[in-house]
């Protein structure tokens, strides 16, 4: 009780938040790394939780075995719901408060409707575990219903996938389920053939992945097509409900929507007094304190910042764990009374996946699509997954999956077994 | 349409269903396989999702990827809510009628309270994967909930695992959570001892695995002991509550109490005009028909039918398959008119496992325990699980929780973020 180390709290066990976490190992402080879920989830493959390539184990390491041998933090399974920034101290949801000395909010984003949240039941989106699976029931499910249809509309209903949103999710999503109804499902069903299901990717904008050059969007736009994807651009989708959703002046019938249009960020942004941006995230000051408060810190899709560039620092993974990391070195100069530069992201390329053997990169200005750089952002990816067994297993469920055209994880299970 | 195969309807996806589905392969008939989930369940292996040790995709496979290149069956995702002996078909929740020329009945058991349903919210069984995901949850959180406790007798509750019922799934959970207590999760809690848990086996009557010789049953117990596990033998569980339970006199603070003591049959054998036993099994002719119906069989857990010896078929894996199998010769036998000969099981021995290293193994007679038997189950579980790639990497999940004492499942999905 007597510790007379400085308490670092740290809200969220993503990037952000976990790497800040590591790179105080050293530090003379204790942390207490807070978290809604026991593990830290690698998001990047997360729609291949989605579309039954792997399976939630395959991409989620619990926070406690990561950092098992880091003797100055604890991990605490918590929801803050309450910040006192004067009396320094946070509150969880089971009542519980703790005081800290530096604060980190690490809490990531969710995904938003653009004040359509009547739309979320029948648009679910992509952001955590839970959110994965129920897709995945849906997706399989889908097919099950288009089996057992009784009428040709219905049948097509069933057999119509809807993503909205042409952003790197979206676009690996409509690429998998693709991939899944043309060589996943073959041979496997009886009145229905699975290659007749139509995968739409809608994006509201002119182009899919509006990040990347606009060379690498019309190849990426190519290899979904060559994938079997109807790619829609310019035109916003509207009024989904279960039976369908409409996009300009026509109403399609579909009975799986995905959504993966929009990012808002967690609202714990909203317990600091700070500004914060349209999609809600706090806007921080160039060490990545919250303005007033340099005792707070704020990292990873939760904040916003313009780069020296005047573009805005990506909501991705790699710019999470370096805003982490930074927070880190912050917290020790702020100990040593010690000034900060300011934090400078170092962009070292973007990729995306589309599917099979087709994805585009994009490493300053070195740009490359097709197969060369699906090899390469599978190797990027499986290089950064957590933990050497995951790492193993998830090549190995790749190769099966490559060579086979089978995705292991197709198992339905939760929600009511026959639902309308 | 005008199909003049005989078609034979086959209700669950179990051992026994899709064994007798897999015998039909070259017959002159068309098979319906109705399950309500759309995977096979490797049963056996069950209790490894719910301690964490499995994935659930690791153990089950869907049937329609079993079942792709077996041109005469299809399979139907559905629940059979009827059934018309007389008309010969049964109806499925979603309204379809299937009408049939021969019916098999394997859908198998579900847990079951003695009378005592309000247990079942507080005492969790193991049958599906729901089951074991839940359980794989509650068993999790009450680390985590132990780790946040405010008081010594808060921490205790949620520290006390009991299980109920000495059979085989109840010394498997019991073994294991010792395990994962005393080994997998040392080091990472920083306010409780993991060892420090207690995990207690409770079998009302006078030993654990009654269904083995006793000599086997004392090795078991040593063995559970020698893993951690306090054995109670002898005393009925009541009262089972959200805080707790009683165990003869005696009232015990435990928030986590598993149940894996009865046995009901599906309710699906109330659907048919035909004598059961007090567990609700069917009891078959010698040729697994239903008295009067000689086109509707039962095989599996559903079925109840004494062997030349008098004792009853045991609702094992083996049995189910076997059953399975005869069914489907008997339906060939039926459509040449030719007479069948009774049901006989083989009875090629029994084996359970209690933990690490250690199991009980009895093969007519030749009985063995300990690290032997436990090698021994290991390989006949991996040798029978289904598919391949999931015996690969079921044995590649296990030798590194052997050699690393990790559990790569450990992962907290679903249920409310925050329970009480």
């Amino acid at each position: 009780m007597s510790d007379s180390r400085k308490h670092v709290v740290i809200v969220g066990g993503g990037f952000g938040g976990l790497w800040a976490t590591r790179a105080l190992a050293s530090a003379d402080v204790r942390i207490t790394l807070i978290d809604r879920r026991n593990h830290h989830l690698f998001q990047p493959l997360l729609y291949q939780v989605a579309t039954a390539g792997l399976s939630a184990p395959d991409i989620a390491a619990p926070l406690r075995h990561i950092l098992r041998k880091q003797a100055n933090a604890e991990v605490r399974l918590g929801e803050v719901v309450a910040l006192d920034a004067g009396a320094r101290q946070v509150r969880l949801a089971d009542g519980e408060a703790i005081g800290y000395d530096y604060l980190l909010l690490a809490s990531g984003a969710t995904h938003a409707y653009f004040g359509h949240d009547e739309w979320a039941p029948n648009a679910p989106g992509l952001k955590t575990l839970d959110d994965a699976l129920l897709i995945r029931r849906r997706v399989l499910l889908a097919f099950e219903r288009a089996e057992a249809a009784q009428s040709e509309a219905e049948r097509a209903a069933w057999l119509h996938f809807a993503v909205v949103g042409g952003g790197p999710t979206g676009v690996e999503l409509a690429g998998t389920l693709a991939e899944i109804a043309r060589h996943t499902l073959r041979r496997e069903f009886r009145r229905i053939d699975p290659a007749q299901a139509k995968v739409r990717l809608i994006e509201a904008g002119p182009r899919v992945l509006a990040s990347f050059p606009e060379s690498l969007s019309a190849k990426a736009s190519a290899q979904l097509q060559r994938l079997g994807v109807e790619v829609v651009t310019g035109t916003p989708v509207g009024a989904i409900d279960g039976e369908g959703y409409r996009l300009g002046e026509d109403r399609i019938a579909a009975r799986t929507v995905l959504w993966a249009a929009g990012v808002a960020a967690s609202p714990l942004g909203a317990l600091l007094d700070a500004p914060r941006d349209r999609a809600g995230r706090v806007q921080v000051q160039p060490d990545l304190s919250v303005p007033g408060h340099p005792e707070i810190f704020v990292a990873g899709d939760l904040a916003s910042l313009k780069q020296a560039n005047g573009q805005p620092v990506p909501g991705v993974a790699p710019a999470a764990k370096q805003m982490g990391s930074y927070v880190a070195r912050a917290i020790r100069a702020r100990m040593r009374g010690k000034p900060t530069t300011p934090f400078a992201y170092v962009d070292y390329g973007n990729l995306a996946t589309i599917g099979r053997r087709a994805a585009v990169v994009d490493l300053r200005g070195l740009r490359f699509s097709g197969f060369l750089a699906w090899a390469f952002w599978l190797a990027a990816h499986v290089f950064f997954l957590i933990g050497f067994r995951n790492r193993l297993i998830v090549m190995l469920n790749w190769s099966w999956a490559y060579f086979t055209y089978q995705r292991h994880a197709r198992i339905i299970f939760g929600g009511k077994p026959d639902p309308s």
